[in-house]
C-alpha cells in the first residue's frame, strides 16, 4: 500500500489545484496542535476510511506533508496539499495571528471563506482560529454573533453544550440564537430528529434567577421553536442528560466544561489509587478490568473531540492541540456530520420557527 | 443514659431561658429538613460530644423536641428549648416566610439578632433562610453583599468555593469582598494560616476574559491582602486545588458546584454499573472494597454539608435539607468553627489590608 501514493498532487505554493468552488469536503490545517503533522495524516487516514467520499485540502509545509503522505495512503487519495511556508504557534495573540497571511490555519481558512471548502479542521491555536473564522469566514447574516459548541457524555447519551467560552457576556437574544444553533447542532452531529433543550440557570431555591435568561426562555417558549424547549436546568442537568443541548453564556459554559471535565479527572486519579493501593485492590482492578476499560472507552475525551463555531458562513471545527489520530478523526467525523447534514440550512430554519428571520432585541424578547 | 434528660429545660413557648446576650454557641432550627426533628437531634448528639462546651438553643415544636431530647442524654445536657408554633415548608416562598413570625427557622434566627446565639444552624428552605438571615441578622456594615460559600473535595484538600448563588449577578467590588470573606472562611473553618485565592475565570485562550474579573483581580493585587492572591484560575483548577479559595459571582458558582457534583455522580453511577455487570467484576469490587469505601468516605457528602451564608452580623449556616445526622453534626461543626474563630473579626482585618476599610466601587477599582 506504502507504494502507492497515486493521488498527491504537490504543486506550487497555495496553488496545487484549481480553486474550484465546492471542491473539497474539508481543508485541514496539517500543522496546528501539539502533534501536527503526524497525527493530523494518521487521523485522516481514520477519517478518509470513514468518509470515503470526502476531499481534503490539506494545508502545510508542503515538502514535509507529501513525504507523510508516501505512508498513508488512504490519506494520500483523499488530500490534495497546498503549501504553507508558515506556522500559528500556540502562543501566539490572535491579533497577530490575523496579521500573518501564509499560516496553514489561515490559507485552510481561506478556503473556506473562497468557497473551495465547505469547512475546515484544525487542532492549532484556539484564539487565532476563532479569530480568523469569524474576520474571514464571518457570521451567518441571521446570527449576531457565533458560539462555540462541543458534544459531551451523560447518563442517558451524548448532550451538546453551548456557548463554551466564544462570548463571555450575552444577551437574551444571543441566548436564543444559541438555542436555534445548538438544536441544528444535536440534529445534523447526534442525529437527534427533535433534540430537547434546556437554558442553564441557578436553582428554584435561590432567592432570584438571572434576568436574561428569563427573557430568553420567554422569547422560546412563545415561539414555534419551542416545543421541545425544556425550560430551566441546573449545572447536574449536565451530566444527567435531562436535555440534550444545553444553552448557556459563554463564560458560565467554559467554567461548567472545565469544572466537570476536572471533577471527572478527580475522581480518575482516585480510583487509580485505590486500585493501586493494596494486592487485593489490585487483583480486584484486573479482575473488573475488562468492565472498566469500556467505561473508559465510553468516557473517552477523544470520542468527544471536536468544538465547533457555529453560526458562520461554513464549518469550524477546533480539534484538541493534544489530541491523536483517533481523536482527531473524530473531530473530522463532526465536521464531516455538519457538512453533509445541511447545518446552516437547519438553522435558517429554526430561526424562521423563532418567528423571526433575524431578531433584534427589542422584537426578541417582546414577544 | 436515657433515664437522666437531666438538662431539659422546658418551658413557656419562646421563653425558656432568659434572654441573655452571648448565652448560646449557636441557635438550631429543630424543625428544617427532610428528616427533622428526629435527624437534627440525632446530629446534636454528635455535634455536643465534639463540642462539649456548646450551648444550643433548640427551636421548634416544644413537646415533640422535650420527648426526642429524653432519649438523647447529650443533646439533652447541652439544648435549652425554645418553643416555635409554625414551621416553614420547603416551597414556601422567601417573601411568605418573612410573613411568619413564630416559624422555627425565624425564632432561632431572631436569637442571633438579638445576641442570645452567636449563630443558627437550619436544615430548612435554602430561600427562606437566605432571607430571613439577610433582614433579621443583617449585612455587616463593611460589606456590600453576604455571598453563600461551602467547602469541597479537592485532589490537594479541602478547598472553599463562593459565591454559589447569592448574588446571581455581581460587580467587581463585590468579587473582592467575596475574596476576603472566603480568606476569613477557609481560616476560621480550615484552619490555614495563609489560604491562597483564585478568581475564576475563562480560558486564557478565549478571545477576552470578563471584564468584573479583571477589575477585581487588579484591586486585589495591588492591595497588601493580595499576597496570596494567586490570579485567575479556571474550572478545572477547583478539584485540582490549585487554590484554596475559589471566588466568582453566583450564577457562575451555582452551575460550578451543581456540574462537579453531577459529573461526581455520574462517575459513581457509571462504576456501580461496572462493578455488577459481571461476576469477575463483582469479585473485584469485593476485593477493592475497602479502599472504594475510604474512597467514598473522604468524597461523602456529608462530610461537606453547611453552606454558609457569610457577610451577616452572626454566623448563619444551611444544612441540606435531606442530610441525616452525621451530615447535620458537620454542618454544627462549620458553625462551631466560625463561631470560636473570630470569622467576622478576620473579614474586618482582611478588609483593613485591602487599604479601604468599607470599599466603594470607585475606590475599590481605581487603586
Amino acid at each position: 500500500m506504502a507504494d502507492e501514493p497515486a493521488e498527491v498532487r504537490p504543486g506550487r505554493a497555495g496553488q496545487v489545484t484549481p480553486r474550484q468552488p465546492g471542491a473539497f469536503s474539508l481543508a485541514v490545517d496539517a500543522m496546528g496542535g501539539d502533534h501536527a503533522p503526524e497525527a493530523i495524516l494518521d487521523g485522516l487516514e481514520l477519517a478518509a476510511e470513514r468518509h470515503p467520499q470526502a476531499r481534503f485540502l490539506l494545508v502545510g509545509d508542503e515538502a514535509r506533508l507529501g513525504g507523510l503522505l508516501a505512508t498513508r495512503p488512504r490519506a494520500a487519495k483523499a488530500c490534495s496539499l497546498r503549501h504553507a511556508p508558515e506556522v500559528i504557534s500556540g502562543d501566539l495573540k490572535p491579533t497577530a495571528a490575523l496579521r500573518m497571511r501564509g499560516s496553514s490555519m489561515r490559507i485552510a481558512i481561506d478556503a473556506v471563506a473562497g468557497g473551495e471548502a465547505a469547512g475546515v479542521v484544525s487542532a492549532g491555536n484556539t484564539g487565532a482560529l476563532m479569530a480568523l473564522a469569524k474576520i474571514v469566514v464571518k457570521t451567518l447574516p441571521e446570527i449576531d454573533r457565533p458560539a462555540l459548541a462541543a458534544i459531551g457524555p451523560s447518563a442517558r447519551g451524548d448532550v451538546v453544550m453551548l456557548d463554551l467560552g466564544a462570548n463571555v457576556q450575552c444577551d437574551a437574544r444571543n441566548l436564543v440564537e444559541f438555542a436555534v444553533m445548538g438544536d441544528a447542532f444535536a440534529r445534523s452531529v447526534l442525529g437527534l430528529t427533535k433534540p430537547t433543550i434546556g437554558l442553564l440557570n441557578v436553582g428554584s431555591e435561590e432567592l432570584k434567577g438571572d434576568e436574561r435568561v428569563r427573557q430568553a426562555a420567554e422569547t422560546l417558549r412563545d415561539s414555534a421553536f419551542g416545543v421541545n424547549f425544556r425550560g430551566f436546568v441546573e449545572g447536574h442537568d449536565i451530566t444527567a442528560g435531562t436535555v440534550d443541548v444545553i444553552v448557556t453564556d459563554g463564560f458560565t459554559g467554559n467554567v461548567a466544561l472545565k469544572t466537570g471535565e476536572g471533577a471527572l479527572k478527580l475522581m480518575r486519579d482516585l480510583l487509580r489509587q485505590v486500585f493501586t493501593s493494596s494486592v487485593p485492590a489490585r487483583i480486584g482492578y484486573l479482575l473488573a478490568r475488562p468492565a472498566l476499560d469500556r467505561l473508559r472507552e465510553w468516557m473517552d475525551p477523544r470520542r468527544y473531540n471536536g468544538a465547533v463555531l457555529i453560526g458562520l458562513n461554513g464549518v469550524v471545527v477546533k480539534s484538541h492541540g493534544g489530541t491523536d489520530a483517533i481523536g482527531f478523526a473524530h473531530a473530522v467525523d463532526v465536521a464531516m456530520d455538519m457538512v453533509t447534514h445541511r447545518f446552516n440550512e437547519r438553522i435558517r430554519e429554526g430561526l424562521a420557527q423563532l418567528g423571526v428571520a433575524a431578531p433584534r432585541p427589542a422584537a426578541a424578547l417582546k414577544e
